[in-house]
């Protein structure tokens, strides 16, 4: 790639954000946009929409960089909790790391680099074509004495990023430990999820679970609530909550009271009390779901699967820890997810099946991410201009012009890989799901995994190995072999990794700011429908969306730095913009939706871990390339102490991860006895919020209404009309 | 290699084994013999020396084979224990295993092979050097439908063989189960051994050990016993047991009281009471162990280590599962193992260094399994007759003579080698004891395992593919090769492995029932010292040797009954000698040391598992070589399903073995209440077997004294001078 050709793509991609800054910055203050730009600000109440019209609406500011330049750790732990503290220091990790490394490849290496001379005395290379490589590892001469920077630079960041995530594993670990100890008393925390719970004849599941826990745990068991299917429960429930919400709503509107048809046509309109008109209809589903209740129960629908309850964390945990049953298939017990949390479109108890369910899933996540690339290119070669006119004829005069069709056979090819590769993170989600997470939380983080690995796959080394997918998969079977193919064909992609970094990562960060699908969702939807502010659903933020592309911007940064160095000042911009513009959208837009406690940085810790491997072997092909074969010996032991590094990190911190240790159940029992305040926090017992948890194993559900359970609405309800009578 | 010299190789080997049996017969009845032959029957008192001589000693006799024979399993575990049964079960196993492949294998495979015609047609293969070829598959012409029968069975072996494995992982792991329902409260039982106890300044080991359990297992935590330093009190202990058993046979011989000489070179020889002498010896350790304690504890010798006992198993199991501190690296629990089987010769409770020791045990392990060939080819090297002649002139007239200079240039490099195979266990056993295991029983199952692997390479890939080990190991990093080059080589040594069985299995088998060592070093101890048959020291079977050889004749077994057949009948009379003779050595021989309750059984079925993917890695390279390309990739998913078989198994059965289930803990609770019953038990807290274990970080000790207590002996000494007293 020739330099102007990249300076080109810098400009009209600056210019782009500029574009996106500035249409933000009027944007977010019309009143019409607050439920795009601000609908956590709306929903929270913090913010109303202004309804007057100032000129000052019409000038962009800089006021919201500086708001978001300004929150405290601490606030974005209390607003938005640990996983964001968690996303927003991958991307303060990420600027540490390429600080560090810009400033040694830019003052260091770029210079080594660029005074070479082997590109120069190479015939074969048309240097007009390729004047980015004369920045590049490539121009430095084979057996050069010069290459030993590069092994002192590919050293020192080794080192420094080792350093910098053994104190972010202890930073985020203590973090977690601080927030399970500070957390109020929580249902999940005291409930463990039971499956393949085995039923003799004669007994009931719910005598089962009695009589094991109170034989094996009798000193911390303290109630059980048996999974049911209760598919028609569940739009009961949502039709109670609605109606609930219009009753409240209409009370406080006594103007709309008494307007409403309710004919099927509008023929015969005539107006009614509204109230009384729900309250029917509530009392009706009220007299449902006591029927549907004992209908379940009489048809059997209870699954061998409950979550149960311990008098404290402490029992929970023993619970979890220990292998109750001598069969290990049978009394399989998880940690219960957050009662919101919960999600399990394809619940099942059985062990046999949740395990031949998983493997399929792996086997079709790999197969997806292997195979991706067929289909799309066959896609991509079926809309060529002559298809297109025969499915389209009415455009056969428009692709006739030139420009049009250079833009089409131009455009198309790109514009149908970016569809397929949005389809990937829903796609890894819904596999994840189907693995037997039951938890939104799980899901994404298991997605996360799958997007991430999956980028790497498709974007790196699809690029790096182009080729047909064997030839790849080839590569990775021969493995000695790995470090010299990965030694020639990475430095060839760097012009390309830059402008990748360019285009794809700034355009990310700044249509991530611009939310240019809510937008124009939102205008499309704004004249048919009328949302109140506090009917806003507030989005969270797609994790599995969002971690893996940084990951692999900073997998990028890792493998490339001294390689070609000039790619560092561009992710450094990328990741300034993300910080600004993630904390931007933390204040205002996503709410989260559960909290993992960090459970997401034992993936970042790999993933940087697999890019320093990554770049170790590319190290070690360059320098036997180069012809200095001592050099890419002594990348060697580099490469086994990052191992063991990353072995020792998993003893020492993943343990943390995964449960709470017995010091810290204890603790917090300490400070806050469960048993003696047993009324205190009776609100959890027997959990009302677990018990209508249900699954659909055909339909995924996206609402959070689960969480909400008819039984609490139903009694607000009655207390209400209580009062109303009173 | 001709069938000729098959039979020779058979008829001799043959020949010795009835030597050795005949042998045998003789020798064991003779009671000079008996501490060689039946040391455990000595030991036990059932069976005395008779004196008198009578003609039924020098006949041989069948007897000791009826006896083994007969002896039903559960004697075996009453006698012997679980492991035994275990160890049995291996040559059941591989009996039933071979008898079923045996019969596919003689009366399908073999004629098929016979009939085929690929051999007479080629004409660089030699055919009179190759007869035994005849027998197997390379004499099936290429792409010939015949080879769909041997398709079948591997089919077929590969079935019954897990169905084998599922029913044998579940009869073992139901008997370890039992074990634990039926065996009595140990103390090991309700103990965890706690290292990198963290102390913070001004309070000793105990005072944070007491405080932190009794705050965080306050209703189950009973005592605990921190390890010390203590070399200087081992020799202590030792003299005193000396002392009193010394003591307690003059007491039964009165007339041996006053004969000794009690100086140092028989000059000034004065009788003495000998039992005066050794009580006022006694009395003298007394006082220097009460010093030597004070001392220890005196000196802080103490070290960040403990053994804490529980109230319960249950209790105990829970301090094992969960997580104590937030830091992992603190507070690490482990079971406890048996009292009179620990053995920590390199003992350290700081996590780093046992961390780091593991990792160099593994490089080294796998150094020692890749490269243990090229010293041994050096020495052989080196060992060439005039090298001999060099080194021993006195050797050179006997060296010219032909047949003896034949001799040692054929005997001498498998002598050599022979002799280096030989230290391997004991090797691997060391190697296993620096790694960090705290007992003999978990050091022997590591060293098991090591000696496995080190066996599978250095005989079975060192033969298959005979080359440098660069060349053997850059097999291994070609995956995709590796069935080809299997193909290739491993029929190619289907007589060697015959051979092989027969000259190394029937010799190994046999030489086991003679214990030639043993006999030899009995026959040249005798004469210079006189050992009771009290003191005779009982041999416990080496489990790290037997069992990986039992496993690698079951790896040849299953890679090469399709490939060459013939080998089975020899290897089906191994296993059956195998049966017999260890049977026999369980009741004559060997006592148990320990107790595993079957935590052997893993490592077969892993082997097992590793046995059957490996043949199929043969059949696909075969089935290629064979221009059979169907089939091949037939035999792909059966190697999916070994795989996914074995998954499941270690869900289903592996964590019986790692870990006591709740259920299991708790049902033991009920029937013996250890509450209720505290005097009962008394005897076991605060477990006074656990407190003198000790380390020595040099030496390795070799004696099972460790188990004695110097409290014990002191007061069973001061109980036997009261009675005399009164």
């Amino acid at each position: 790639m020739l330099v102007s050709a990249l300076l080109t793509s810098v400009g009209i991609n600056s210019g782009l954000c500029v574009l996106f800054f500035t249409l933000y910055s009027i944007l977010r203050k019309q009143p019409s946009n607050y439920d795009v730009y601000i609908p956590r600000l709306l929903v929270e109440g913090t913010s109303t929409r202004r309804s007057g019209f100032n000129l000052e609406r019409l000038i962009p500011s800089p006021g919201w960089v500086r708001r978001a330049w300004k929150l405290s750790e601490e606030e974005l732990l209390s607003s938005s909790g640990l996983d964001a503290v968690v996303f927003m220091r991958i991307i303060t990790f990420c600027l540490k790391v390429f600080l560090v490394a810009g400033i040694i490849g830019i003052f260091v290496l770029l210079p080594v680099n660029c005074t070479g001379d082997q590109l120069e005395d190479v015939d074969f290379v048309d240097f007009s074509n390729n004047s980015l490589d004369v920045f590049t590892i490539s121009n430095v001469a084979s057996g050069s004495k010069r290459l030993w920077v590069h092994f002192c630079a590919v050293y020192i960041v080794t080192v420094f990023v080792c350093c910098l995530l053994y104190y972010e594993y202890k930073y985020i670990s203590s973090k977690r430990i601080a927030y399970f100890l500070s957390s109020k008393p929580q249902p999940h925390q005291f409930t463990i999820l039971v499956r393949s719970i085995p039923v003799s004849a004669g007994s009931s599941i719910s005598d089962s679970i009695n009589s094991f826990f109170t034989e094996y745990h009798p000193s911390t068991y303290l109630s059980h609530l048996v999974v049911r299917r209760t598919n028609k429960l569940r739009s009961l429930i949502n039709d109670a909550k609605k109606y609930y919400k219009r009753i409240i709503q209409l009370q406080s509107n006594p103007t709309q009271r008494s307007h409403g048809c309710f004919n099927c046509f509008g023929l015969f309109s005539r107006n009614v009390d509204l109230v009384d008109h729900y309250e029917k209809k509530l009392e009706d589903i009220e007299e449902n779901v006591r029927l549907e209740q004992s209908e379940v129960s009489l048809a059997g629908e209870e699954i061998h699967a409950a979550f149960v309850s311990f008098k404290s964390r402490y029992g929970a945990a023993i619970a979890f820890h220990l292998q109750q049953s001598t069969n290990p298939t049978q009394w399989v017990t998880e940690q219960a997810p957050e009662p919101h949390d919960v999600y399990w479109p394809f619940f099942s108890s059985s062990f046999i099946r949740r395990w031949i369910s998983k493997l399929v899933v792996i086997v079709a996540c790999i197969l997806l991410t292997i195979l991706f690339l067929i289909p799309v290119v066959v896609v991509q070669g079926l809309t060529n201009l002559s298809q297109l006119e025969g499915w389209f004829p009415f455009l056969e005069s428009l692709l006739t012009i030139t420009f049009v069709s250079e833009v089409i056979t131009g455009y198309l090819p790109s514009l149908i890989l970016m569809l397929f590769l949005k389809t990937v993170p829903p796609v890894m989600e819904l596999l994840s799901s189907i693995q037997g997470y039951v938890s939104h939380s799980g899901i994404e983080r298991s997605a996360c995994d799958k997007v991430l690995w999956f980028t790497i796959w498709n974007i790196f080394f699809a690029t790096v190995f182009s080729g047909s997918v064997l030839y790849q998969v080839s590569i990775f079977l021969e493995p000695s072999n790995i470090p010299s193919k990965l030694a020639v064909s990475v430095p060839a992609q760097a012009s390309f990794f830059i402008a990748y970094v360019v285009t794809s990562g700034w355009t990310s960060a700044s249509s991530e700011l611009f939310r240019l699908v809510p937008l124009v969702w939102s205008l499309i939807r704004k004249p048919c429908t009328k949302i109140k502010d506090d009917e806003l659903e507030v989005p969270s933020i797609p994790y599995h969306r969002d971690i893996p592309r940084l990951l692999f911007f900073g997998l990028l940064g890792i493998t490339y730095f001294f390689l070609a160095p000039l790619i560092l000042p561009f992710l450094l911009v990328y990741f300034c913009f993300g910080y600004i513009i993630y904390r931007n959208q933390f204040i205002n837009v996503y709410a989260p939706r559960y909290e993992t406690a960090g459970k997401f940085w034992p993936t970042v810790h790999n993933s940087m871990i697999f890019s320093l491997i990554l770049m170790h072997a590319i190290a070690v092909g360059i320098f036997t390339l180069k012809k200095l074969s001592v050099a890419s010996t002594l990348i060697f032991p580099l490469a086994i102490l990052t191992l063991l590094f990353n072995e020792y990190c998993r003893k020492r911190f993943l343990p943390v991860f995964t449960a709470y240790p017995a010091e810290v159940c204890l603790k917090v029992l300490h400070c806050k006895t469960l048993s003696q305040g047993g009324s205190k926090f009776s609100y959890f017992f027997p959990h009302p919020l677990y018990s209508l948890l249900e699954f659909n194993t055909i339909t995924a559900f996206k609402s959070c209404t689960l969480t909400l359970t008819l039984a609490f609405i139903l009694s607000e309800f009655d207390k209400e009309r209580q009062g109303r009578r009173e």
